[in-house]
């Protein structure tokens, strides 16, 4: 089968041919329907330093997917032959402590589909039967594909409590206006975004944020500190990892706020926590992954429900065999999310 | 001033002139611009064996309003002459263990509007200013008269987790289709609705409700179970008080459901606590009033957003002369709130 | 091997030889060193309505139990042979909704260990290698034993918040006593215990209750009314299933107060939901099995670091051979605890 | 009377005579039998920046007491003339968002005894009856005292949840070990304690540590890993404002972990938000003041029901007209609380 794949140890990534993977006895062979690129896979391709120290060549990237079950293994229970699933792309344990309390995204034994072994970007991968997440069978493939990202996104808008509460959103990307959507179902009162991006700061407005700050034009905190009349917000969920952001999110934040915090910072940074944290009485929230598998079915009732729509954050598809301008798209950052089709009819004529 | 009096412990009520109320030194003196009618109202005019013995004649009746600050006792501070507001109708000590824990709304020391002081219905009307919650200017009259009833709904709404989730409301009275607007705004999955009245399931599919079953002629247990494919409901709001309604609710509620009741029943009733709460891990919470003034701020929050639109709630417009009227009207049940204003000038020209 | 069987559709207990059971691929073999009786045993020797629509004869009878691994199936990971281990009794499927979402406790495929399949009154008994629990070398076997009914008694006082606070315990059985330790290790304030046997409520006292009341010749109602000076308790832990003890427990509920019932009723009883729950703005929660696995987290938490003590709760010891006995104290109520041990060796000596 | 005042813009402080305070309507009038000094005060009596900008000389310094009610003003209900009280330094507006939703400790019109107005060391006090807080008669004044400064630690230890769990306080000055104490008393497993002082530590081990390290002669990290079996800590308290403390802290905390920060740092630190929250699915809470009332509550059942002993925590007693000494023992360190008594009989003849 075909396989976009990450053969030596430097930049770049190539498209081969690679056996069909063997399905375990737990496992259940999916046929890629859609895939989509996240951060993860562009730092892979880019084979900075966190990819060097994570990822061993050769290796089939790409862990955002949906696809059709065409195979399972004997012990495999779970999403029949022919039904359409989504993928969790942490594959834990189930033993560990952490699984065992609820906090299995945490768990000290995971390991990502495209990062730790073989991934998605190809027309057929291997996973866990629990992995696979049932989806109805009209739900499009580059929505289906979306969710694992989505996920992120409403595990971050759901730990402070955002209803008929004054959000900061900092950082527009994917997530980030996907987070927007789900403060938008879940209440809020009222949504600002910030980001560099005019083209990320009209996808916010689209999903739901009734103000957007850009720091290069705008005065952040002040515009921010007007809008709420002097109050400061009570929510910040920070998705870009950008200092000043940081900085200007928690300099907003009222007494009693609540952070919760999905961006990286690629290292320490000067932070003040008495002024940031402690004066305030302000509780801060690191987000990782997706809570399994609360935040699957909170998903589930989100998008069943009507209350979050995904369709605006797909703004471009690509063949699979098109992966390099899909990559090229993804890099410039005028994008939302960026989905491939290993088939093109896959793509309902809709391709770049 | 006019002013709806209950005169003698009988049933009934008379409107007749009584003083101006004089202000206290830590109360402001309102005119009211409009008033709606609550079930408690209806108990004191029936003079039912609660209203016998809570209500000691003579009393101006009424807690629900809206109006404009019209004079300060010496140490009043919040709203300023001329501000319109609403008002809490519970009036709390500020000094017992519970109104020093957050728990305003279990006073033991809670005076109401309209029970045991004299309340709204009338042309003013003296409060704490602690009680007044200050309202925009171009809020409508009638949805600023209803914003203490719509507390409820917001209480019965928050206390469970309502966000991406089933949620079964039983009775569709104001409190229960402004409930249904709550859980809808906060994310709600799915939203059925349960009355014996026709033009009450109307109002909840307006506000929100996905389904609704009429218990007379829809089989309900049956009903819900099918259209949440088995598995039952997550949230039980019961706002009806009714021992069928109470049975059907925690027939369909799952394993680990929770349920806030808000709906009075008049005395014990046949309930197994084993199957209901026991077995299933459920999780049950009585409501009474709004936290103050957490629930308060809710409100604002889901106001001013946008999130809920109360607009559809009020049915009936009347002048407050024609108190006899209106309470036909709400005894009637084939309405949604009734509002009554003292000066029919502030109704828009939408009396009936 | 020897082991303690239903044999048929009718009263009573047989002592026969079965075989060893096989070890299935994911579990563990165990031999047995200490085993302890539970209601449950009870019912099902007594064969009442309940064990008759539960349980299919032949049945290997009893779920809590400790032992050593002593074999292990090629799939099993977890504890190796030689390990002492106690044994969560509900075996479930890890895959449906209330498993993957943190709420194992209420898994809808759940296999009880005594009641569905072959238990553990026997010399060795199999289990699913997930359902071990490791514990240090040096626990006594009777502690070990415990550990799955204590897992009940942390489950019921965890739910509520009880530090710093007063909490009433309506029966002293077992789990009503170790909830008495959970509580007082949690930093309750005042802990108050009723039962109608003064051989329990001795076994309160030692336990950690501060006051103890007997419904035969105390005003339960008035002493707990008068030793909280007028307020009630804060939160109620419902241990005993009795309707009086249920009356009493929520008319002495404080407004706001908290409840957890774990006892169970056998059927509808009178209860006034406006003046239990709706009034007082209280919350109930219905307590089942232990939260898997953070009940199990907790309790190694409480016993290791010695906060609790559970010896005083062991009353009585026997030979597995001699459980007519060890039944028939059981069914006097004048215990706490009673053990039997397979080999008679693993007793210390203690042997009644 | 006599007072200890600041009474100009440098370093010092002085004891003269000042008139007795005014009672105010709401206010009582108390005779000061004991009081205790903090950091505050050796910050205001230092004149360093921080009290540069927050005192306005003179200034009668001191805001943790207790004291006898000696006068009522007309409008003060509460204790009380003859009633022994602690005192809440706190005064809050009891109007604002924040008084108004159960967030009092973050009022933004908080006033501050001792810092923005005449506190306590002096002979007499009037402060508003809403902060005086009811003692047992039979309360010893040094404990009694303590009461507002032991309301830190409660409140720091009550927010992430300690009970069964590994904690790790680092910072053992007064409120680091009454914290160590609340951890004991809400049934932690083990609780590690670090300071650089060994005659804190040693308070330490005697309010409940399990295990103590010092900085400067142990290896802080690798000790608690070794003690936690290499899991880390599942509770940070802390409670030294000390960079290598926090780095130490979070190093050690466990994914999904809890840190509570009551630790003033002076400004801005490095600080890696990814490898300390992020990744670590962490939780961070910023401890300000006292919750207001609920952590006084908290503190009278921790206290009344004997779970906590705060004796230990007083070091030494020093009449009021010997502060100087009582202030250079408090800078030393070599000390828990320092109380000063205004009338020396009130010591039990156990002054320094």
């Amino acid at each position: 089968m075909r396989a976009v794949v990450k053969t030596s140890s430097s930049p770049g990534l190539e498209m081969i041919d690679v056996p069909v993977p063997a399905v375990g006895p737990d496992e259940i062979l999916l046929q890629v329907k859609a895939t989509s690129i996240c951060g993860t896979d562009l730092h892979i391709r880019n084979w900075d330093p966190w990819a060097q120290s994570h990822v061993t060549p050769p290796l089939v990237v790409g862990h955002e997917m949906c696809g059709v079950v065409v195979d399972k293994g004997p012990r495999a229970d779970g999403p029949e032959v022919g039904q359409l699933v989504s993928v969790e792309s942490h594959i834990v344990c189930n033993r560990c402590a952490f699984c065992r309390t609820g906090k299995g995204h945490l768990c000290e034994n995971t390991r990502i589909l495209g990062v730790g072994q073989d991934g998605v970007y190809a027309e057929y991968v291997a996973v866990p039967a629990m992995n696979a997440w049932p989806d109805p069978p009209d739900m499009p493939y580059s929505i289906a594909s979306l969710q694992e990202n989505f996920g992120n996104a409403v595990h971050t808008a759901s730990v402070p409590l955002v209803s008929g509460r004054k959000v900061l959103v900092t950082g527009c990307g994917p997530v980030g206006v996907m987070a927007i959507a789900v403060a938008r179902a879940l209440g809020a009162r009222l949504i600002i975004a910030s980001d560099v991006s005019q083209f990320r700061l009209d996808m916010a407005k689209q999903m739901g944020a009734d103000i957007t700050v850009n720091p290069i034009s705008d005065d952040v905190v002040g515009t921010i500190m007007d809008v709420t009349e002097g109050e400061g917000i009570d929510v910040l969920l920070e998705m870009s990892g950008a200092p000043s952001a940081i900085d200007q999110g928690f300099s907003t934040l009222k007494p009693g706020g609540e952070a919760a915090l999905l961006g990286l910072t690629s290292g320490a940074l000067d932070f003040n926590l008495d002024d940031h944290i402690i004066f305030k009485g302000a509780s801060v929230h690191g987000i990782v992954g997706r809570r399994l598998w609360v935040d699957w079915y909170q998903m589930r009732g989100l998008l069943r429900s009507g209350a979050v729509d995904l369709t605006p954050v797909v703004t471009h598809r690509y063949a699979l065999d098109d992966f390099e301008r899909a990559f090229e798209t993804m890099a410039s950052g005028e994008c939302g999310k960026v989905i491939m089709f290993p088939d093109p009819a896959d793509a309902d004529g809709q391709l770049e």
